[in-house]
């Protein structure tokens, strides 16, 4: 079976996506919508895709699922919409930076038997999920503490930041999520720091650019998270999780793996210096998995759950570091 | 403008150049032909190619290039029609196994002034192509040593062996080439030393598995390659150059980098287990090189003349293994 | 000139620092006092070392400087004991498990003028000293985020644990001199977590074996630690810091430089076993420095304040877990 | 039983044999002698060590074996009266440079019973030696494939070269026995190419200073050795083992193992610069495998017949770049 898909939002995410789509060669991507009808047609155009308004889409039968990478503050609705539609949706997160919103939306989801999965990309990326396979295949025994380092190559723009709900929805959701995929428990204490140190004007907006997270288990096991919005070596994605029997990492990618040597010492080139070099793989895997899950009765991970888990977790490392203590939940 | 393709041989290899034709955004599969129409066939449908002998593809008004991925013995022969055809030709190595022959069918192209490129997908993997980069921009000063170890995963079967013209102008034929893309100079003497160490059949048939060579240019650069046909550990893919002013490597790649430390030390997963997986990017690469070559103006190498060379050395180091001598080009 | 040494406890720690003063040149060993005699004659003779009695140290005109290596709940009292008497005093770390009496003593030390460091031997590791270094010389621009990651190979024996002090004042304390080493500003709000995963004896004596810990200095820079008693794969002793301009991180050490490959993998052995090993430069450099303050008037570092330091960190430490708030210094 | 050691020659290489012999434990230096008799008394007395004439030691009851530091054409002479005398003989390398004075010089040797080691430092390189181990236990399986890359930071003075034997005798040498030690087996095949790239004085003398030499066994095992005179990096020591089950190699070792992240990507430290830091650990393992021989009737390793056979190869190496041709021994 050929999932037929619908692309809500031209926009970079969008963009992923419908390559992701294209390439899959169990999936067909039928139509794009977007509020700038230019932007769809040049996206749509190599693919052999039609332009159609959200609204037509929604009622189009010869669409199985949808991707939704349109702006956050529509994602929520447009869930709701489109499982009261009958289609299979994929949303990039987050479903909403409002956990009530959130909650909401997800009852319709369920209400309507839709399949939702949230894109938290990294679950799909082969070397995180390499590690998360060496856990469930018992390499390191009982996970005890989990490492997560994670830094931007550059902030983005201070409009940005602005609608982003602040560093810890925006940014640290990622981690959260990969800290409850790599935990294998539910944190239920959350003691967070934040700095700025990068740029003033992000402060200014209200928001921070350095922070440090941890999280605790009720069997105490921890997860430490750290982010800035800096790093000028490229971008710097490391997990690490020690365990009774031993450790499992990966490693930091880079485009090209070569070393020069001379007297200056070894030199390997930067990281990656984006998202969508770094986790186009990940970005492939996650399209596969949505389809697995429609057209193979697999289940639809990370899942409109997963994503609000992610959230509560956001929110009260807003709350700890406001309040300055432990926010058990 | 957009390339259209012809392919010749729906084998391993061809689904290999297939998929780089079809995910190109400057070039179509207009037609695959083989010997076995069924296996044409399954080759062709997924990229919407049609099905045609060669015959077809050789006055076909509607194909501007061909790849030919036919069996080593048709090689020359096709180089030479379609040169004649006026279409431009992607050859995967070698032209043929006999050095004369060879020079025929280069003449051939060359009167026909076809543009001819042979398959040396190495020079075109990111990482390798970072080390000559890294050279011509100066970063080692003058090319002193290099050293080049290549070790396949496993022996090919002996039916294979029969046909492939003996390891050096089978296998070692890629490090010829590396080698005179890294040295800047040609080599002007060849030593090597040749024996059985991995599996008694390959010597019944009259080659060798494990090969040691020394090549020499003029002004005394040197090149070290070591060849085995067994590797447990994965595809063994390595260059390292040594110059006046540094050294740069490149590492060999794995499709999973993460690394598991217990009481018996630190892990990192085997290497890739094939070609066709280490090579994916290289192969479209060279797909776009030629493509460049034909709408950019850009030069179409590696060279007939390129695999001519390295077919020169190969026959060297067999002539060096029977003699027991260096051999003077 | 050269320094005469007195060495007060033959125990283990006392080996590694008599070794090391033995070793150095500008030093000679003349006494070592031990409660156990026999101990004391073993460790003396080999060095051609007298044994005497403490008093007979503490009036000893041959003797410039003593080594305190004895029992934790003595430190304090030696310290002031020798600093009256002239001598100049390394102490192994702490100097006591109370901030009051440690207060106490440092004041002593500083009406008797007397030379005072004390053993954070970390300090002088030479790839912790290279990081501290490349900081100081501005490779990495503005300190940002420093990680600290510390996991001994095993927990101690649970009689060791009850008269430890607990985790942050025995383990941890070596960490938080190290962050405060590295940030180049004084935390001033300590968040603590802490778990018993390892053993629950050592719950049951009071203690944790798991903890994380985050500090934040006036400015936000931010410190992260995290311990473990336990590491199947060995000492893992890391430290990472991440600044406006980039990164600097001291790899881990292992006694052997190894790597195996086959089918399982790529595998190089386990870190050091143990910190007498992994710290074997450390300790030698860390008498050096010492001889150094004495001999060329360098500032004797990690000084008693160090010691203090780092002491009000680990309490602070304790109480953020016992209060689950970060607590502010 | 404590060695009595008797130091002959107090140059660069007496004073690293002076140390490893004044350090361990089961050993003492009694004597030194020297030409320049305030060579050896610098290098006597910080270890209370006394000068003596080489025939005041060749007479001294009180010593029980030499280490032959002194010029090589003087190595044989000494060996022969020492053996004579009744001492235990450790030499330096090379024996002599002449292949017939070598078989004169071990059959007084050996008529004389004496203890014979000679100072093929590499082999107790802790990183070389767990190479060697991991062979022995068969973590490879059968050895097929051995590499060495041997580079030094810098060329030696064309004085020195012109004493020197040639870079085979005096630098490659290194390589033939570690090759020996690693193959299991004899080569009974040279092919070797040599040239001059880095310093012309060095040709002017007669000699090269970038090599490659393949050893052959008679089983077909392959040795491959890159020698250069040069390599901005640091000092570039390098061995791996390639057998039918996995493979094995030693990792360069630097002093400083840190890692400096930025823009310009990820940067290590040069390795040693030096063979005397990068082999302290060696140079005391060998002197603590002597005594062991001496003491403990382990077989004196390396021999002097290893000595031989390591000339003999580098004499085949001459010639097999003199006649350009493979030399069977």
């Amino acid at each position: 079976m050929t999932v037929r898909f619908g692309l809500l939002g031209a926009g970079r995410i969008g963009k992923v996506h419908a390559k992701a789509v294209a390439s899959n060669p169990d999936a067909v991507l039928v139509a794009v919508a977007d509020a700038f009808v230019s932007a769809a047609e040049d996206l749509a155009a190599p693919y052999g895709a039609e332009v159609r308004s959200i609204e037509h889409i929604e009622t189009s039968k010869d669409i199985d699922a949808v991707v939704i990478c349109t702006p956050t503050d529509t994602h929520a609705d447009l869930i709701e919409r489109f499982a009261r539609a009958g289609k299979a949706i994929f949303c990039e997160k987050p479903i909403d930076l409002d956990v009530k919103r959130v909650r909401e939306c997800l009852k319709v989801a369920k209400d309507a038997d839709a399949t939702l999965m949230v894109g938290f990309n990294r679950r799909f990326d082969p070397h995180f999920a390499a590690v998360r396979k060496a856990i469930d295949e018992g390499a390191i025994g009982e996970v005890e503490m989990v490492t997560i380092i994670s830094r931007d190559p550059g902030a983005p723009p201070v409009d940005y930041i602005k609608r982003s709900g602040g560093i810890f929805r925006d940014m640290t959701i990622h981690d959260f999520d990969m800290a409850r995929f790599l935990l294998g428990e539910e944190p239920v204490r959350v003691s967070a720091n934040a700095a700025v140190l990068v740029d003033k004007a992000i402060g200014q907006a209200g928001d921070f650019d350095s922070v440090s997270v941890i999280l605790q288990t009720a069997s105490g096991k921890q997860a430490i998270i750290s982010n800035s919005r800096r790093a000028t070596y490229g971008y710097d994605q490391r997990i690490e999780v020690h365990g009774s029997k031993g450790m499992v990492a990966a490693e930091n990618q880079r485009p090209v793996s070569i070393e020069l040597a001379n007297a200056t010492g070894y030199t390997r080139p930067p990281l990656h210096d984006f998202f969508m070099t770094r986790y186009t793989e990940a970005y492939a895997n996650e399209i596969a998995a949505f389809i697995d899950a429609m057209t193979k009765g697999k289940k639809a991970e990370p899942s409109g759950a997963d994503g609000l888990a992610a959230l509560v977790l956001a929110d009260a490392a807003v709350k700890s570091v406001k309040e300055g203590r432990a926010i058990e939940l």
